[in-house]
C-alpha cells in the first residue's frame, strides 16, 4: 500500500487519479458482509482480506451483531465514516440500487457489484442498470460490475471479489480486463499455468458506467502494468474504445481475445452466435489496424503476455533454432515459416566455427539438429547459441529440451539467458514438460529465459511477436 | 504378463503374432547394460527393470564384471540362450549391426535401437541402415528405430527405452506411434495432463524395417488399444500406409498429427520445410479420404483420445450446453458452430418443464445460461441435463463449470454421469480450472464424465468428434 500510494500520488495523470479509489482505495466498505458461510458476502469480506490489505475495512450488514469476522460491523452505511474510496457489493439486485445510492450520498468513490439480473437479463434489467449509472453517475462513482467477479490489484494487496484463492496468483507486470468472469478466470488459470504474475485484473461485466476504453486507458499509464490483456463479448461505442485502445497499444501491447461479438454478453449471444460473424470481422479488422494484438485462445494470450512481460521482444523475424529433437523443432519451424518468422541460414564463419565442435553427423545449418549428444552435453546449446547470435540477422534463440522429469540432464538456462544479455537478444526455450511437472520450465523462467511447454505454444508466441513488429509497434 | 500372453494366444491373427517378440517379449536383452548411471546402457536397464517386469532379463556388456545392476551379467550375445525375443540395443552406432548380426544368429525376434546416425545423416548413414536392414530380415527380426526412444507397453510392464520415468505414465487405451521420440514426449505429456491412459506408445524413429502401416495394422487388432494417434513427419511407401490406415479406421479411431512433412525425419526437413506445403496437402486429403482424424496439435490429438477413450462419441451434432459464466460457454459455442456442431431449440415442454426450475432472469433455452445461481446450486444442472437429453436432436451435454478451487461448490460428477448413463448419451464438462489444479478434473473422469479444463479444448473435441461422425466411421 505504501508503494501505491506514493506511486499514485507522483503520476499525477486526471486518469490515474480517477480510478485510484478502485485499484488504490484507502478504504473498502463490504455490503452484505456476514459470519454466514454459504453466502457471498461472507466470501467478498473474506477475499478483501485475504491479502494482508492494510487499509480500512468496514462490514456493513443491517442484521449484524458486534462484529463480523472479527472486525466491528456496521449496521448501514449512514454509520460509516464519510467518504470510503471503494464500496463491494455482495447484495441481491434488489438491494443494489439502495445501497449504491446511500453510497454515493456518504461520498463513496468506487464500486463493485456481483449481482445480475441488470442489462443481460433483458428489458426490466436494462431499465434498472440505466437507473444505477444515473444515480452513481450523479456522485461521480464509478461502477465495476454489476454481473461480475469484481478487481483485483497484486500491488496494493487489493482483492474486491468474492474468490480469496486469487490472492494466490502471484504478482506481475500483466493486467487483464475480462467481460465475462469465466473467461477472466481461464485466463489468470493461463497466466498461472505459464508462471506469469498479476498486476490488476478485472473482471468488468455489464459496464455500468466503466467501459473497455477507460481500463484501457488506464493501464496504458498505470506504472505497474506493462502488458494490456482484454477478453471482449461486445463493445457499445467501438470507436471510443479504438481510439483509446489505439493510444495505448503505443505505449504497451495490448492482446486481445474476444469471442461471440454481440451488443450484449448475455445468452443472446450465446443463441445467436451465428449472426454474429460479419460483425466479428469488422471488428477483427479495426482491431488490427489499432495495432491490438489478436489470439484465439486464452491458453494463446498467456503465452503471448509472457514474452512481453519478459522483454522477449525481438527486433526482427530472425529466429535461431537449436534441438536434441527433430520432431518439436520441426512443429516449431511449420508454424514459423507459415506466420512469416525466418530462421536465416548461418554465416559462412559462423557455420565453420559450429564445425569444430558440433556432433559427426550434424549439420552446421539452421535449425541445428544437434542429436541426442546435446541432451547430455548441454555446453553445445550454448556455444552455439553464443555464435549463432552474434549474426546480423539473428535476433533471438531457440533452444528446444526435452525434460529429464527429474531423472536426467537439466538445461542450462541461467547460462543461456546470460548468453542472450550479452548479446541484447531474447532467449526462448521449448522445454518438452507435461503441465504439472514443470518446476524446471519455472526455473528457466527465473533466470530470464523465456520458456515453453509445447512446441505449438513456442511457435505461435514467435508468429504473434513477429506479428507486433510488423505492426510498427514500439519493441519493449 | 500372464494377462498379455493368454490373449496373445487366443487372438490368433498373424500381425499380433509377428509383433509378439516386440510388445510382449518372454525374455528381454539389453546390450550395453552397464553400472555406469552416465550411460545410456545403465538408463535403459533401469527402465527395463522399472515396470515390475516379469520375464527374462539379459544384461550384456564385454567389460562386465559378474553382475551388472544386481542381475547376472554376460559377456556376449554368444552367452545368451537361443530365441530371446526382445534385444534392446543401448551401444554407439558403430556396434549396432555386429550386435544385431549376433542377436539374428542367436535367434533374436525383435529389437529396439535408440542410436542415431543412420539414414537421418546423410548417404553413409542410409548406407548403413539398408546394411542393418537386410541383416535383420535375414532373421525376420523388427527392428524399432534406429534413432527412437523406443517401446512401452504398459499392460506387460515392459518398458523398452531408456527412459524409467516412462513407467510413471498410466495405464489406458490409448496407443501412440510417433516418428520423433520428441514429439512422442510431447504427446505422452498432454495425455497425462489429460489424465489418460496409454496401452502401447511407440517412438518408431527411421523405420528400419517396421514402419507406420505396420504398427497401424498391429494396433487396430491389439485388443488393449481403443484409440490410435499417430506424429508423423514422413512416409515412404504412403500407399501402402493409407490402405492399411483406412482398414484400421474402420475399426478404431485414428488420429493423425503431421508436421514437416518430407521423406526424411531429420535436420533436412527443418531446414526446407517451405518445399514440403504441396505435398503435405495432398497427404492430408488423403488422410482425410482415409478416414483418419486429423489435429493441429499434441495438446488437441489428447483431448480426443480422451473422447474416444472414455466413449464419448455422441450419435449426431446436437449439444446441450449449461452454465453459470457466460464466457467460456460463449467461447465453446463460437467454435462449434464454426465447426458444424448444433444447439437445438429445446422442445416447448421441456422448455416448460426447465420454467419451472430455472432461475428467475434465466431463459430456458439452449444454451442454458443459469447464472451464478447454478454455482452454488449443483442440482440445476442435473435437472436441466435431464430434460435435455430425452430430446431426439440433442446428442450429448456439456457443463460449463469453474472451480472453487478447493474453497467453493464442486460439481456434481458422479450425478451427471449417472444421467449421462440412463440416456446412454455422453457427456463432458469443462472445468475452467489452471492445469496445475485440476484434481477436481481427474475425479470427474473417474465418475465417467468427460472433463477438459478449458472452452477452446472442449470446443475443438466436439467440432472434431462431429467431423468423425460425418466422416461415417462407426461410432464406437
Amino acid at each position: 500500500m505504501i508503494r501505491a500510494e506514493r506511486e499514485g500520488g507522483a503520476m499525477g495523470s486526471e486518469i490515474l487519479e480517477k480510478f485510484r479509489p478502485l485499484f488504490q482505495p484507502r478504504s473498502i466498505a463490504v455490503i452484505g458482509a456476514t459470519d454466514n458461510p454459504f453466502k457471498l458476502g461472507y466470501h467478498a469480506l473474506a477475499a478483501v482480506t485475504s491479502t494482508g490489505y492494510q487499509g480500512e475495512v468496514y462490514p456493513v450488514n443491517p442484521n449484524a451483531g458486534e462484529t463480523i469476522q472479527g472486525r466491528r460491523a456496521y449496521r448501514s452505511i449512514a454509520e460509516l465514516p464519510h467518504g470510503v474510496d471503494l464500496f463491494v457489493y455482495a447484495v441481491p439486485e434488489t438491494q443494489v440500487l439502495p445501497t449504491v445510492r446511500e453510497a454515493v450520498e456518504r461520498g463513496g468513490r468506487a464500486g463493485v457489484i456481483f449481482a445480475g439480473g441488470f442489462r443481460e437479463s433483458g428489458e426490466e434489467g436494462r431499465r434498472l442498470q440505466e437507473e444505477l449509472v444515473r444515480i452513481a453517475d450523479s456522485g461521480g462513482m464509478k461502477l465495476i460490475g454489476p454481473n461480475c467477479i469484481g478487481v483485483l490489484n497484486t500491488r496494493a494487496g487489493v482483492n474486491a471479489t468474492f474468490a480469496s484463492p486469487l490472492a494466490w496468483f502471484p504478482s506481475g507486470n500483466v493486467s487483464v480486463v475480462s467481460q465475462s468472469g469465466g473467461m477472466g478466470n481461464c485466463i489468470l488459470n493461463e497466466l498461472m499455468d505459464e508462471r506469469v504474475g498479476i498486476a490488476k485484473f478485472v473482471s468488468i461485466g455489464n459496464r455500468a458506467n466503466v467501459e473497455f476504453a477507460d481500463m484501457v486507458e488506464y493501464l496504458a499509464e498505470d506504472p505497474d502494468t506493462e502488458v494490456i490483456c482484454l477478453f471482449i463479448e461486445g463493445l457499445d461505442r467501438g470507436d471510443d474504445f479504438l481510439d483509446r485502445a489505439r493510444e495505448a497499444a503505443r505505449k504497451k501491447p495490448v492482446i486481445v481475445y474476444n469471442r461471440g461479438f454481440t451488443e450484449s454478453s448475455s445468452r443472446t449471444a450465446l443463441s445467436h452466435t451465428g449472426s454474429v460473424a460479419s460483425s466479428e470481422a469488422v471488428y477483427r479488422g479495426a482491431f488490427a489496424q489499432a495495432g491490438l494484438l489478436q489470439v484465439e485462445s486464452a491458453s494463446q494470450m498467456a503465452c503471448l503476455a509472457k514474452a512481453f512481460s519478459m522483454g522477449g521482444v525481438p527486433r526482427g523475424n530472425g529466429v535461431f533454432m537449436a534441438t536434441h529433437t527433430a520432431g518439436p523443432a520441426i512443429a516449431i519451424s511449420d508454424i514459423c515459416e507459415r506466420g512469416g518468422v525466418r530462421f536465416p541460414p548461418l554465416r559462412p564463419d559462423i557455420a565453420e566455427a559450429l564445425r569444430e565442435f558440433i556432433p559427426r553427423h550434424a549439420v552446421a545449418a539452421n535449425p541445428l539438429d544437434l542429436f541426442a549428444f546435446a541432451w547430455t552435453d548441454n555446453a553445445l546449446y550454448l556455444r552455439a547459441a553464443d555464435l549463432a547470435l552474434a549474426q546480423e540477422d539473428i535476433h533471438c534463440a531457440v533452444a528446444v529440451f526435452v525434460t529429464g522429469a527429474g531423472s536426467g540432464p537439466v538445461f542450462p538456462a541461467r547460462e543461456y539467458a546470460e548468453i542472450g544479455r550479452r548479446h541484447g537478444k531474447p532467449v526462448f526455450l521449448c522445454l518438452v514438460a507435461p503441465a504439472i511437472l514443470s518446476q524446471e520450465l519455472e526455473e528457466a523462467q527465473k533466470e530470464g529465459v523465456i520458456a515453453y511447454n509445447t512446441p505449438e505454444k513456442m511457435g505461435e508466441v514467435l508468429v504473434h511477436l513477429n506479428r507486433y513488429l510488423l505492426r510498427g509497434a514500439p519493441a519493449l
